[in-house]
């Protein structure tokens, strides 16, 4: 079972960088599913019912979102009905969307899980007691979980990662738009990295224009962030993963014309 | 002028990681000056004097500091006698010890500065107006200077990086614990990585024993964090510097039982 | 039916400004119930077995605590044990101690409910939620339900008190040691403060030691802080509520030197 | 020397209580010189030129500002064109604007001071020290100085009272949009008070509309906030000061259909 999974593509120059190498990334490592963190998609914040689709067409099975879910307004009109669409699951209780999919994929299934931090993120439900919960279930179901959690803290990261040692198939952090190198194979099994990086610009902060950013952090004075122009970048990982859903090996996606693509 | 610099050393297990590594790092390496952040050298928190030398006798030239400098109450007592200690340059006027040292060796000299981000973290004077005086200070002296930014936002490092690209030799990460993969030589010329990283226990959260802090994610209940055992790793960079000042390469160093040392 | 709740008590000037001045409280509202917050008890943070025994032999029938209540590891020995101290009801499942007490006075009893928000404070679950179904439990038992909000945004306990109103009989703030002049009676009959403000040291900053807090506001440096000496105040609320549990007054109460107290 | 001041106006229903109230309080007290707080004068968010104007006219004489300063883009435009408009001083040096100004009213003079604490708020410049020094200057021309500290704890408050306590007339606090019962004179002749409160609508949350915030607060869902409607208030204090500059008397005003205005 071979995962792909792609962070947090950012605004046009993001989706953009997909249409290219998310095809080119498949040739090559030939995933059984592919998952997309979709979060900044439109403009650098939330998701429309268009670039859903463009996406999906890109090549993704399954679209993770994180704290710009709501950024759109119009995701309250389409987040339900349409199948591949994720939000943190620990949202608060009747919070439209829903927090896992189970994917099918020829005779198997795997369940895509989407959870959010708390420290420096604003206060909803917590993660670990909902993710406890909906791993029991999607358990039952089929051994090969995917957990996309989102979330600003490397402390709150890692305890994701070793409190479901064991029990995913692998916990991959998104959220602050910077691939970390940490990718291990936790000792119980459970493939883990504390972020997967962003999708994107590659010469802005995060994604985002950097003079205005700059501007902002020595004036203190209120600024329309805007995507960044220039150069691009693709961050994911991919993961191979045994029958029994353990993973068997993490490997960090890093490509941007500093780390080219080699087929 | 090669540069090695080590991320956050933590309790006995991060001083006997680097007592171990760093003859080895410095025999690959051969760098002309060995920097180490070291305010998590005393049992996760701080620095005494005792472990000031220790770390010194290990083979650091000059010692950084962060969010932890001031938990070890003797820190006051010797913080102000001992000539390679760097604490953040933005923390109030008047504070005890120095924002920057400057270096000699052989017939050259290294500025090294520390400074300390907000976001996330306590209200202390702005780091970019403080570094740059002080960049511009340092410029009067060397070309070649080193800067840890001790923060904990993606942004807020990626912002420092920027502003200081072309004026400094490297503008490197430290605080999360976590090396990020996203190490570059910036356009004009700077070094840049987001978090090199840090040294002591692999196995731990942050290096603090996990159980501990993940009962703290599950119970909201107060528990003293504890330096975790076990195996253990080294996290760093290694950069090479032109006559200018400038970065010609950045390396990352990260060893452990997963990614063994080669000579 | 008539209610007294004195607001957070610090250290040992708080204790004893209980001891001087509940007796001649009592005197003069004769309250069927005596609600004290006492999670600055002990010595600014915490409580003990000894202090809760203490306060209650000055008049109090309840105890409420907030985010200190774990400050004194031995709160973990004994919170299980005594029968009218209650800590915030949202902290996690589990959590040692109780989220609210139905106490009996004569034929009647009320319910005494803590929460905690969670706006500038750790996240813990939904106070809202939490105190939404603890009202229903509590309501068929008893009419009166006295609910001490312990927050830090004024935006969060508005929230609660227009939340609750006329489900409860009163949502009483605490935690910031400020005490608001906003009391009122809400449109369905529910009374409302938003903070009732502390009892201890009138010449301190929220009860500590001033010169150490301005110094930390000054030089960021780490203090350990201390409960202020010298002249006291007490600050609660007395509160009537009618048969049907609903409020019919509220009224401050305010004593320090500059505000004698009057029979 | 009295002055009045008047806690921040909300939105429409604030501009109206002014109108309405200013007159009659000033008929009343008679104040030298009228100060109103207009942060959320302009639909609940910053202020625009037209209602600077149309404030002025209702009787201010200076008009103060806080954290919501930059929320309304021409602010840019006429922020240094008008004569009596405050934001708080420790902004960044370079931001537009002016964090104090000198009053003239007969041969006298009076310095009003604004100030924005930065705990729970954005990292700026430190307030003690930035106020420090303009209490400096100001003290060169007038013993009158009013100051206005726009924050949100309680600590941050009270810590600047006792730091300028001798040194100027009266801090007094905004932000929170709840006025505090503990006005005082501080023992070295500064008036004090932690929160005057806010101006506009009664029955809302800090004056938006209620159902909208409660919602905010149950679900994590974003909304947009509306300035409530319905009764109104209006929050202020009036204060008496000697020859020296010092307090005589720090009155509180707290007006609503709860406690009507009484001539
Ligand atoms: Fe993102
Ligand atoms: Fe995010
Ligand atoms: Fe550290
Ligand atoms: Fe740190
Ligand atoms: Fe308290
Ligand atoms: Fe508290
Ligand atoms: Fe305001
Ligand atoms: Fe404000």
């Amino acid at each position: 079972m071979k995962v792909l999974f792609i962070g947090d593509v950012v605004g046009s120059p993001g989706r953009n960088c997909l249409k290219q190498f998310l095809p080119k990334l498949k040739q090559k490592y030939r995933p059984d599913i592919t998952i997309v963190n979709g979060e900044n998609a439109a403009g650098g914040k939330g998701i429309t019912e268009k670039i859903y689709h463009e996406i999906k067409e890109s090549g993704a099975d399954v679209i993770t979102l994180g704290n710009h879910t709501w950024d759109k307004k119009e995701i309250f009109d389409f987040i339900d009905d349409v199948p591949s669409l994720v939000r943190p699951a620990n949202f608060p209780d009747g919070n439209p969307g829903v927090g896992y999919v189970i994917t099918k994929f020829g005779n198997k299934k795997i369940g895509v899980i989407s959870g959010q931090g708390r420290t420096f993120l604003p206060p909803i439900d917590c993660p670990f007691r909902k993710l406890d919960e909906i791993v029991d279930e999607v358990k039952e179901k089929t051994p090969y979980i995917f957990v996309d959690f989102h979330a600003e803290a490397t402390s709150e990261k890692q305890a994701m990662g070793w409190f479901l040692d064991g029990r995913v198939s692998a916990v991959v952090g998104t959220h602050t738009h910077v691939q970390t190198a940490d990718e291990r194979i936790l000792p119980q099994g459970t493939a883990y990295i504390s972020d997967v990086g962003m999708t994107g610009p590659y010469d802005g902060i995060l994604g985002m224009d950097r003079e205005i950013i700059i501007n902002r952090f020595l004036t203190s004075l209120p600024s329309r962030f805007e995507v960044a122009e220039g150069r691009e970048q693709i961050n994911g990982v991919y993961l191979t993963l045994n029958k029994e859903g353990k993973a068997e090996s993490i490997h960090r996606i890093n490509i941007n014309e500093d780390r080219p693509f080699f087929d």
